[in-house]
Parts: C-alpha cells; structure tokens; sequence
C-alpha cells in the first residue's frame, strides 16, 4: 500500500545512503519499534536551528521576541504538515492498522512529525549543509506566506491594524508619570481601548519608546502575540 | 573594568574573525543597543541541537522523552550558568549601571544568556563545525555529571529507586482489564502507591510494557519527570 520511498527521495533532493534511516522515519510509532521519535526529536532541533539561523540574517532589524514568533510560526505543526503535505509524505508513511483505518496519514500531527523525522535523518546521513540546504528547498517560497513584514512592523502600527481590521476606534495613549533626571528620564505611559475596556502600561526611556513599549503589551493583553 | 576579551578567546578556545561579534555577545541589554539578545536567540537554538544530536548517538537506547530531558538537564540556565563561571564570563560582560551595582555579572540568568550569546556570535563567525566543536569542549567531563544513567534506567526501577530513597514502601501493580483478541492484546494496569495514596495507569502489548507505562505515568505525576 505504502509508496516506496525512492520517489520521495526525488521531491526532497536528497538521496539516503542509509535507506533504513529514511525507513525509520517514515515509521510512526503505532506500526512498532524502530519508530521514528527519536529522529524527530533530532530534527526538530536541526530544524530549530536552520531557521533561527535564517531569520537572523534575513532580519537584521528584528528583535529576538519577533525573531521567536517568526520562528514558531515557521515550524508549528500546521506549517509542517502542509510542507509534508506537498511532499505527499503521508503516501509513504508506516502506520500500525488502528492508525491506517482512521485516516492517520491525513493528520497533521503524524505527517509534522514525519516530516521532522525525515529531516534528523538527513542530517544524520548526510551532515548539517546538506540538510540544512534541504530545509531551505522545503520553505522556499513560504516566507513570503508568512506575515514576515507584518511581524517586523512597530508595535503601535500593528496594535491600530489589528483594531482597524475590527473596526474598533484607535488606542489612546497617555502620560501617566515621569520619573528621573534630565537625561535619565523614564516615561510611563498608558494604552487604552475604549470599547474593550484593557489598558496597558508601557516605560521607556523617551515617551515614543513608552508608547511602543505599552503597545506590546497590548498586543500580548489582547492575545495577538504569545 | 572589564576585562579584555583577548583571554576570553584564549579559555573558549575561538578567535573571533570579526571581534564587533564578540563584543555584542558580551552586552547585556542594560548596558544599550547592540546588545545580545539576538545572539542569544541564535546561540540557544544552535546549543539545542548539538546537544540533540550528541545524545542521539550517545544514547541509542534512551526514548524521546528520555532524550528531551537528558537535553534539558544539560541545557537549562544553572548548567548554562556553571559553564559560564567556569569561563569567567562574568568578568567580560557589559552591564548597565543598575546591573553592575546589584552584581549582574552574578546572576545566573544574565551569565547563561550571554553565554548562549557567544555561542551565536561563533556560529555566525566560524561555522556550525567549529560551533559544535567549541560546544563540545565546554561541556567536556559534564555528561558524567548529569544522572544519564539514572535516566536511562527503566521507569519501574526509576520509580523504585525513587521510593526506596524516601523509605517509602514498594508500589503494587495491578491488572485491571485485558482487550483484544489473543496475539492483539491490551494490557491494563494500575500502579498504586498506598502511602501517598497515589494511582497511575498503563497500557500495553505484555503485561511488562503495561507496568512500565503506569511506572512513567506514577513518575509523571510525583513530579520526578517534567
């Protein structure tokens, strides 16, 4: 029933030299041992580390909470499953019977964690640059789905897009307190949404970096950022 | 006042090509801009799968979830802090005046992220080769320290090991139901631990894996296993 895996081989552009890694991580844990669990373990870390890599050059004005965010939405589970899905990966899966009659070829957690699997196998075989080069074949094209500009956006620019999106009124901002010498002030300031009824509180050391720092944590308030 | 970084390039055995590198990694975000919270995002994700990968060949025998904790013991901030005293690391950073005063130079937070920093800094500066390998050296004789052992022992003589050490009695395994037709059976089986008044159960294909499923779900519930 299974595909056999050269084709597979084909769409990913790497060829094993040691077919029973690919085997094992095309073998999901209901059809035995020699599962794949501990190459996805391996993969989602060489994965982790591709894109961290690669957000950090292609994004030299991010900072690290937005690279983080660019980043888990990269390699969640439905990013995964939809890769995996354009390699027709679930084809090739190993599945135990229960599996087989549900359907666990079409779930996006089995074919994420395939997917995964398939990647700490080929840094396993062939070393990091080939897998590496593989990772970014695979996403080609997929940063520009991402909301890559969006996330880069200021806080308070995204905070009014998500509100105008609801046709909800604007943030109002204000001053709440200063405190500290000249040249060493820190401003407080506080965001507020009306028709919501949240405010949110922001310092920083010029009263736009208070702003931006009280949007923030309106965008976290609000559930937009994690 | 801090000390030139010279030396530190002596003790992690890397000369930076590009020493602006080095010095972001050594500035914490109180001292200013350029700090090192995106190297820190960057050397975090290279640390996580070295290691990954370390403990996948180590340990052939250790399970995923086995393997993810082996990882986090050898990742998390006080091991990170460790290594980091052992360099000195302390005595190179970049503070903001408040961090200098309350001795952040200390603090293991603030020692483990720069830490993960400089890692960045050398993936970006030499290559994921030299990275691992530096990695490598730094973590040289502290795989004996970490219970690796302990962790790969089977959940039941886990759990056992776990009891005895608090004079507590042994736990009493149960089966509790029997599905499936011969050479398909489900084991069920509870675990039970009188003095704490605690049960946890297991399933499997022998009444041996049921056991060890409800020992490493008994475990998960004492709190010894994340």
């Amino acid at each position: 029933m299974t595909r056999a895996p050269e084709a597979l081989a084909k769409s990913l552009g790497y060829q094993f030299n040691d077919p029973g890694l690919l085997e094992a991580a095309l073998t999901h844990r209901s059809a035995g041992s020699g599962n794949n669990e501990r190459l996805e373990f391996l993969g989602d870390a060489v994965l982790g580390h591709v894109v961290a890599q690669w957000l950090y050059s292609a994004c030299p004005e991010a900072s690290e909470g937005q690279l983080s965010r660019l980043r888990a939405s990269l390699v969640k589970r439905e990013t995964l499953a939809d890769i995996a899905r354009g390699l027709a990966l679930g084809d090739y899966l190993h599945l135990g019977s229960g599996e087989l009659k549900s359907g666990g070829f079409r779930r996006d957690s089995i074919l994420a964690d395939a997917l995964e699997a398939v990647l700490g196998g080929i840094v396993l075989d062939g070393g990091f640059e080939i897998c590496r080069d593989c990772i970014q074949r695979l996403y080609a094209g997929r940063i520009d789905k991402l909301s890559v500009a969006d996330e880069l956006k200021d806080p308070k620019t995204r905070l009014q897009e998500y509100l105008q999106a609801r046709k909800l009124a604007l943030p109002v901002y204000a001053m709440t307190h200063i405190s500290g010498k000249a040249h060493h002030q820190q401003f407080s300031v506080e965001c507020r949404i009306e028709e919501l009824d949240v405010v949110a509180a922001g310092v920083g050391g010029s009263r736009r970096k208070a702003e931006q720092s009280a949007a923030v944590n309106m965008l976290k308030r609000l559930g937009v950022d994690g």
